[in-house]
């Protein structure tokens, strides 16, 4: 470790000094010729990956006088592998303290990830600045904790406007909307369930979360050390509503947003909003999505849908399925809603059989979790700090997300071949995705098409789920399904798991006028399926400035939505206080 | 601190050793001969301080054989003052692993304290050991997580009985419970109340904890970085709304228990319940009260008080207080309420005067913080686990208390020197207790008699509140009070800050045999004002077997019963699963 320290200082004084010469030429000779430089609100008030030399050239041109970072130090020296030495440090710029975390090969820098973590004097009311509740101090006139808070609500909104309003409360909105409680910035959440937990409790029964549990901690508020590994969907909903009422958060629930105009001049939004019946309008400075992007269920149109005389819905409007003792079920997808709906109606007794058009990325959970074993705090010995652990998975660019992946994955496939043959032999169809990088590279970009095995994969291997792959169905009868290779299957229910359609609600809201200018939301450019490109470097218009000032989106599964709710609470902290900013590379 | 290691590991070797050949002069001879030995259920299975060296030699030649305590070794060596050498020990008996906490002087132990930490076999299912939730292995017939905890929350107490109830869906109620849950321990929480929150939520509009955040973390889910250091009193109504379905707890509210009979030849209690009106016989074999044990409003009989013709009632009856403009409110009693009460009356408008018959413990909270300053997780530099600051809390014999406390409380006296001559002069009477022990030494056995300044004490000094003192009310008239000095004070409103009476709530449920025969609850028979003798060494009743088998008591400020909950709920697992035992000192 000392020998990374010595690496890494000797490095870190070069370009700290080259930096504060402002000698751009002396930072690029510090750098792998191709070498990255993610920022992450640092220096370019955006997300931003700089590939190579000339990119960084670029950014440091436009950015690093206004930025003038400086007090850089190493926070803390990281495993070395394979002749990389790895360090967290920190520095702060003009108007903030940042982290960064750093690789370095041969004396340069491979890749280097800058990130803000705190505005200089607007720093959240948490720990050692938490507020102090009972008055040290009473006043004459002095309201309660409660009739502060019940005023409050009662006037945000309506007497007064929030600074920022949020569009769902889910994991996304609240999580967001609890980061900006801390930074003081006055947030109404407005969301059309009448519990922010309504949208988990309303899925399919064998919903749980597929990430394990310490992953998936929210802002603030980590889970028990007694929560499940993987959740159920009902206890996420309890969860939820349990976060919202600790984190004391302005929600609307039972109200929709149904349109929006941006008054330039003023700059700020004019939101029509419907609240139990009610119109008001709302006009917040900042405006924020943070539904669920895949939110309009998918069901393809197939000839004879309408004459089919059992059950058909799609997967978002399964409920229950008790008594389907004996029922002949097709299950149309075999994503990861495909494989949940599939096992639980065999659980209830169901024949099923799985229709599988093309391949899906399978990996076995107890196989796919050391890739996030940094997040692991139930692991015998000493733990990374989650924060920690978060700034290490957003320290790998895009662009080399599957690089890392390789040998993981290489690993997987392994240890696993007797589980992938078995699949192979069932009929199911699997790979690795379009660019060998499983389902890290993928999942992030495209939540369909994959399925983290908590069990499903079993049933197939065993044949008691059924699988029909390389078809799809072409027709539908009175009580059967014909698939593309001429075969006939008897159906008594049809369940469509064919995924989602992304971001209706944004078009419930925006005008098209504001949906054009923004361009393509999610995904980095990297041209495989449902992501296209051009190559863009970082998640499009997620968690950063779009071409529409004040409009935001915030998104994400739960540890992105940790990691990048704060920095979007930042990117709004900064405007609310007017910080003078420009943003780099919003073309 | 390797000096301290050096010593402690001699020291712990020969008391190994001694131990482990029972022989009992040998352990006697590794201890002061006035030395201490607080048993916490590892060796007793009871709260039990021997203190000297006949009281361990009893205790151990009782115990030693059965408890066979070996594995000792060193967790944590502490700082050594005065001579002192301090350190955490582990060790294992034959059904549990334990800790200890031990000091040294000149090579022989002044106080020992060793506690359970968990049953062998039946750990609590947290952490590594968390349930998965999701299944990795399905089956026909499952339920989900929601109908499984569906079905048996409506059979518990119906069709199966649990094998404890706890009485009381407070703070003590569900952090027991939690406890339990982790356990595997089947336990229902009853309580009259509509939510477990409403207990808090009826008090008055000032009130707030006066213990700071970081002390009051219940079990396992501690408070998070944003709450407030000291919480207001709807709050904590909210977080114990949001514990109780985080840790789905099973509890029955608008549940009241109105009688009670202990089967002997079952072993297991028959409680007569209602709820919501309808009559059940609950048969649990353990049951525990876990309602404040000071739980009925006392107010002084005082002559014309009938005749009154402003308003009058107890505090625990104040709720609102908004509109009292110019009001002449009379406060009697000047412990934390009657602070509390007329700050809020003040602060509402109205004229207060305070009426202090006797001296009251006053400590600026400021000033008291750094005696539990182990606990603060808030403070910059290296942080001591809740669970060993816990220990380290629980270590000190209660005979020592206000002779560890002396230092702090003389520290005290001099820095706020200024503050107690201002109360002086303000008319106000203040003492450090009986045993000049301050708070600490009196706080945890009688909670009258003293104020934690969040304020009020600013108004007093100010003059704002006016302070009659060293007088009592001898008779009240239509529009004002009359003091024992002969003095008339013109009164629109009479609050009576005057305390409760102790564990109304046992009389409504247990026979008088049975609360005779286990006799005084709480206190460690100090001999001082509200814990009358003979000295008992530990709190009496509380945490611990009482006479009456099969029932228990739970009780004490935030932090006392995150650490007493483990215990208490580890007496009763042990019951739960049968495991052979004697309770030692339950004479």
């Amino acid at each position: 470790m000392n020998l990374t320290v010595r690496v890494v200082d000797e490095w870190m004084a070069a370009f700290d000094a080259a930096l504060d010469h402002r000698d751009i030429d002396q930072v690029l000779d510090l750098f792998e010729p191709e070498g990255f430089w993610r920022d992450l609100a640092a220096f370019t008030w955006n997300f931003h990956t700089a590939e190579g030399r000339v990119a960084i050239r670029a950014m440091l041109a436009d950015c690093l006088d206004a930025t003038a970072p400086n007090s850089w130090a190493v926070s803390q020296a990281l495993e070395t592998s394979n002749g990389v030495y790895q360090a967290v440090l920190t520095f702060e710029t003009k108007v903030a303290r940042c982290s960064a975390v750093l690789r370095l090969r041969d004396g340069r820098c491979w890749t280097l990830m800058t990130a803000m973590s705190e505005l200089k004097g607007f720093e959240e009311t948490v720990g050692a600045r938490r507020p102090n509740g009972a008055p040290l101090r009473y006043e004459q006139g002095r309201r309660n904790w409660k009739s502060g808070r019940d005023r409050e609500k009662a006037q945000l909104g309506i007497s007064t406007q929030p600074y920022c309003v949020i569009i769902g409360a889910g994991q996304a909105g609240l999580s967001l909307g609890a980061r900006l409680k801390q930074l003081n910035v006055p947030t109404l959440i407005i969301d059309k369930v009448d519990r922010p937990s309504d949208t988990w409790r309303q899925r399919y029964a064998a919903l749980s979360l597929h990430s394990p549990v310490w992953y998936d901690h929210m802002p603030y508020l980590p889970f028990p050390e007694t929560w499940p590994r993987f959740a159920s969907k009902d206890q996420i909903a309890d969860w939820l509503d349990a976060y919202a009422t600790i984190m004391d958060l302005g929600i609307w629930t039972g109200a929709q947003c149904i349109g929006s105009h941006y008054d330039e001049a003023a700059g700020e939004w004019r939101l029509s909003v419907t609240r139990e019946g009610r119109p008001f309008e709302l006009r917040p400075k900042q405006l924020v999505f943070a539904g669920g992007f895949w939110d309009a269920p998918s069901t393809p149109q197939i000839k004879g849908q309408d004459r089919f005389q059992g059950r058909q819905f799609h997967v978002a409007n399964l409920k229950d399925v008790d008594s389907c003792n004996g029922l002949r079920s097709i299950v149309i997808g075999a994503g990861t809603s495909g494989h949940d709906v599939s096992a639980q109606l065999w659980e209830a007794g169901s024949e099923v059989t799985m229709i599988q058009r093309s391949p899906t990325i399978v990996m076995r959970m107890d196989s796919i979790l050391p890739g996030v074993e940094i997040f692991n705090t139930d692991a015998p010995g000493p733990k990374l700090p989650t924060e920690l652990a978060d700034l290490l998975a957003a320290s790998i660019p895009n662009r080399l997300m599957a690089q890392f992946q390789a040998p993981f994955v290489a690993a997987i496939k392994a240890k696993d071949e007797a589980f992938y043959e078995d699949l192979h032999k069932a009929g199911f169809l699997y790979d690795f995705g379009d660019d060998g990088g499983g389902f890290f590279a993928r999942g992030t970009q495209d939540p369909s098409g994959f399925y983290l095995d908590v069990g499903t994969s079993e049933l197939i291997i065993d044949g008691r789920i059924a699988v029909r792959s390389g078809v799809s169905v072409d027709a539908i009868r009175e009580r059967s399904v014909i698939l593309s290779d001429g075969g006939e299957l008897p159906a008594d229910l049809i369940v469509y798991a064919t995924g989602y359609r992304k971001l209706a609600a944004l078009s419930n809201v925006l005008s098209d006028d504001i949906i054009c200018k923004i361009g393509p939301v999610g995904g980095v450019g990297s041209g495989i399926r449902g992501d296209q490109g051009p190559w863009a470097g970082e998640n499009r218009n997620i968690w950063k400035p779009t071409k529409q000032p004040g409009l935001w989106l915030h998104n994400g599964n739960f540890g992105l939505m940790r990691f990048f709710s704060r920095l979007l609470a930042l990117q709004i902290k900064a405007r609310h206080v007017e910080l003078p900013m420009r943003v780099y590379g919003l073309s």
